[in-house]
């Protein structure tokens, strides 16, 4: 009876583009009220739009008079999926069921998934097939039954094989991740240190979403990071070690759409969470990757007992994919480095690598760094830091990072000054003395966003105390730097109605009257 | 902390409208994405739109040209509810986070709701702070980990109160609904009978969305359904009863929203089925209510236990919200009367009220309509299906339609002659003889589709067999009714693929060789 009813899906017709040149947000067209609902389209309905031999599912808006029968609305997005322009024709054509529609709905009634149905549930959500509200419904499936390790493994390798594949034919390949913490630019420090120990290192990272700066908006201080996946393996096989941006490249694309579903409720399921990271990793190739989880108060695990089973998990899960796992977790509670902001941060990472700036960050970044030497056997067990250290007293690592800057076609001469940062600058001082309890990152990035980062980015904070640092009133316990005079005011109007990142140590507590 | 941060949420702008006539499907608006980027506006969010003392809540497109700075693109439903025009001046707020998601987060955990979170959630779905995502995560979760008595009473009060309630003042006020079967149009026979007896009904019903017709549709072909609450009030007021359309008046508006949520998976967790159905009851302030559910091939439910634990469920819910409700669980599996599409239905109901036409749909009606009357203690147990039929033959059932027809604004002297059926028509034969085994209620839904109905009143079917039938090779099965020849083909196309709803049965049901 199903081929029966498919008959009425098989009504297709043709129309005319009106092209309008705004970016919808997801693949969206406009066809007229009246001439869809006679083919049986509906609102929410998504329909095929066929141009000679290229295709693509596209959501419908209905318009009354916004197009007339016989045209189509075309938004950007759809425009550039099918190089679509004004006048041109286009076959609109029904499309059937997705089929992962009843693997959602069997995960949602608590059964197992095979490997081909979440292959399919991958398809479906890459070609468009499925609408938020469908995959809303598969990560809260998935959140509440949650996923045995075999459909991890499954769901992992179907998100990394949902892009392109990364094939650099050396060995071996190390890789690093921070889960969800503010890590500073530990990655900036780390990859040179390990790239000039000829391990190989293609390093991905993402910009910012929420935080002042994330590690390629940073790193795009030095060099472009905007770079396909063929100059990356070019950048690579020359240099051993890149720090480029991985949303501009077609990784593990899947990824990147997964994420925003968890989004309105950071729902993390344990299950997803492992497979989007891992097949980040598994995507370039990685054969040993260092994981940064950082926990306490402001990061994104606060109770140590979860961070160790999640570690248990990344390395269980990471041995069935032939990936050698280790998981430092870190003291997540307080900022690494003294500046927020892309260039602030930029300009932290470029004193460590020259054996002055920030302890901590270096701190960080040799730990992690020594833990990728001991896995991969280049040092024994326990000489891992002192390893990474020589590596940055000697001066290698920052030849090696003026090499990477070089290849990603930026100055690899750059010195600190040439780095700009404000000019518009505002000195927050201490309104009395006192020892600083603590320093919140949440707050920092807030603040530095007020400025203008991570988009303007010369503009974020520099802090010139830390926890446990005793203050005089009147000392400066942190600068805030802008691109305009009106951010800059902004900012200072936040910090002074509350947005205050430096919390001194309270004596009196509280006063009852 | 939560205060400090909120801080940056209170960042406003005002932007001029630039006005594009087209129906988004929801609330949306279109702003400069580098100007929305700098207020703290991404992909997805929501807004609040100022203008005066109005406000709405709106998702947020963005785009590179489509809109300038300083500009915000509207569509038609933001406009509507603002009253906008182009060139009119709007304010942007940044909006909390919806409380609700708390909420929705805590059931996603398995706990149980409170009456004000239930309520909550209802009042964020109505002011549009919850994306569709979002909504989905909510049934999802409603559907995984279900809803007790106590929930299911709040949800149910709490969208009743979602939009307007009538209030007649009058007792004791009826009503009736069908649960997802196809019922032919009982609605309409049994109205007049009820309202005849001297008892309220104030029926409200829907209109078509997968069916050839729904009781709105045709009961349009004899006056207009599209009626506010205080005509409605004034017309059963007048005449004991109406049959209106509900999706055009705001009753317990929150339904309409839920219902499209629960789409894409067919998800009807029971809490929400129940809550839905009997919050429209509640709203119109039904004290009597007979629930028609059809059991069998073809219909929503299949299982006749499924049906009697559901079935229980509505009684209990129902008593404490002070609604007295019997279920009349029937066969669904074939249709019920001859025409199918709106106004071949309504001449059924015409047929039946004058005490011809169909069989089966005067047997349903009476029955129902039967119920009631006992209900009420109109009659003793037993009496009712011969009370109902009394006021059919006695001709006061079908005045009392008529008398509804003039107050709707109709007219009340119609005969099934002044019907305009097709005028294209095509006589489907039988191919060879046999006994009928199964008319197909979704096949004759598609081919009448097919054919043009809904939209075309005057399309749709005219069956001239029902199951038990024994045919001649050459007999006529059932007629095609459509308003243009091109309609009339494609039906006729769609029937020749394979869409025919007649089985005859079979004698040799495969041959193996």
């Amino acid at each position: 009876m199903n081929k029966k009813v498919d008959i009425l899906n098989l009504r297709e017709w043709t129309v005319k583009v009106r092209y309008f040149d705004i970016i919808a947000g997801g693949l969206i067209v406009v066809l007229n009220e009246k001439e869809a609902n006679m083919n049986g389209v509906y609102p929410n309905f998504r329909v095929k739009l066929v141009k000679g031999k290229q295709s693509v599912v596209a959501s419908v808006d209905l318009g009354e008079k916004f197009v007339s029968p016989g045209e189509i609305g075309v938004f950007k997005e759809v425009a550039d999926a099918l190089g679509l322009k004004d006048g041109d024709k286009v076959k609109i054509e029904h499309i059937p069921r997705p089929p992962s529609l009843d693997y959602i709905k069997k995960k949602m009634d608590g059964k197992t998934l095979k490997q081909n149905e979440i292959n399919q549930i991958i398809d479906d959500l890459m070609a468009n097939r499925l609408s938020q509200a469908e995959l809303a419904a598969f990560i809260t499936s998935v959140y509440i039954r949650t996923l045995n390790d075999d459909e991890i493994v499954y769901l992992t390798d179907a998100v990394a094989h949902s892009g392109e594949i990364l094939d650099l034919g050396k060995s071996p390949v190390v890789d690093k991740h921070s889960i969800g913490g503010v890590n500073g630019r530990v990655t900036m420090v780390l990859v040179p240190i390990l790239a000039a120990a000829g391990l190989w290192v293609p390093k991905t990272s993402s910009r910012s979403i929420t935080s002042a700066a994330g590690t390629a908006d940073s790193m795009e201080v030095f060099a472009p990071v905007d770079i396909n996946i063929d100059e990356l393996k070019k950048i690579v096989l020359k240099t051993h070690g890149a720090i480029v941006w991985g949303g501009g490249m077609n990784l593990a694309s899947a990824d990147d759409k997964l994420i925003k579903i968890r989004h309105p409720f950071s729902l993390d399921p344990k299950g997803v969470l492992l497979a989007s990271i891992l097949a980040k990793k598994k995507s370039v190739g990685s054969q040993y990757v260092i994981i940064d989880m950082p926990v306490g108060r402001g990061a994104k695990i606060q109770d140590i007992k979860v961070a160790k089973d999640l570690a248990r998990d990344f390395i269980n899960i990471g041995s069935r994919l032939d990936m050698k796992i280790e998981v430092a977790i870190t003291d997540g509670s307080d900022p690494i480095g003294n500046g927020v902001g892309p260039a602030l941060e930029a300009v932290d990472v470029l004193k460590v690598l020259s054996g002055e700036g920030p302890r901590d960050l270096r701190e960080k970044s040799c730990l992690l760094a020594g833990k990728v030497f001991e896995m991969t056997g280049k040092v024994k067990v326990g000489k891992g830091f002192d390893m990474a250290q020589k590596y940055i007293d000697s001066g290698k690592a920052l030849s090696k990072f003026r090499e990477i800057i070089d290849a990603q076609g930026g100055n690899g001469n750059v010195k600190v000054e040439d780095v700009s940062i404000g000019p518009y600058k505002y000195e927050v001082l201490a309104g009395r003395s006192g020892r600083v309890s603590h320093v919140d990152n949440k707050i920092l990035s807030h603040l530095a966003r007020a400025a203008g980062a991570p988009i303007d980015k010369s503009a974020g904070l520099y802090l010139h105390c830390e926890k446990g640092d005793k203050v005089h009133k009147g000392d400066v316990l942190f600068e805030i730097y802008a691109e305009s005079e009106g951010k800059l005011d902004y900012a200072i109007k936040a910090y002074e109605n509350g947005l205050d990142p430096i919390e001194l140590q309270k004596i009196v507590l509280d006063t009852i009257r």
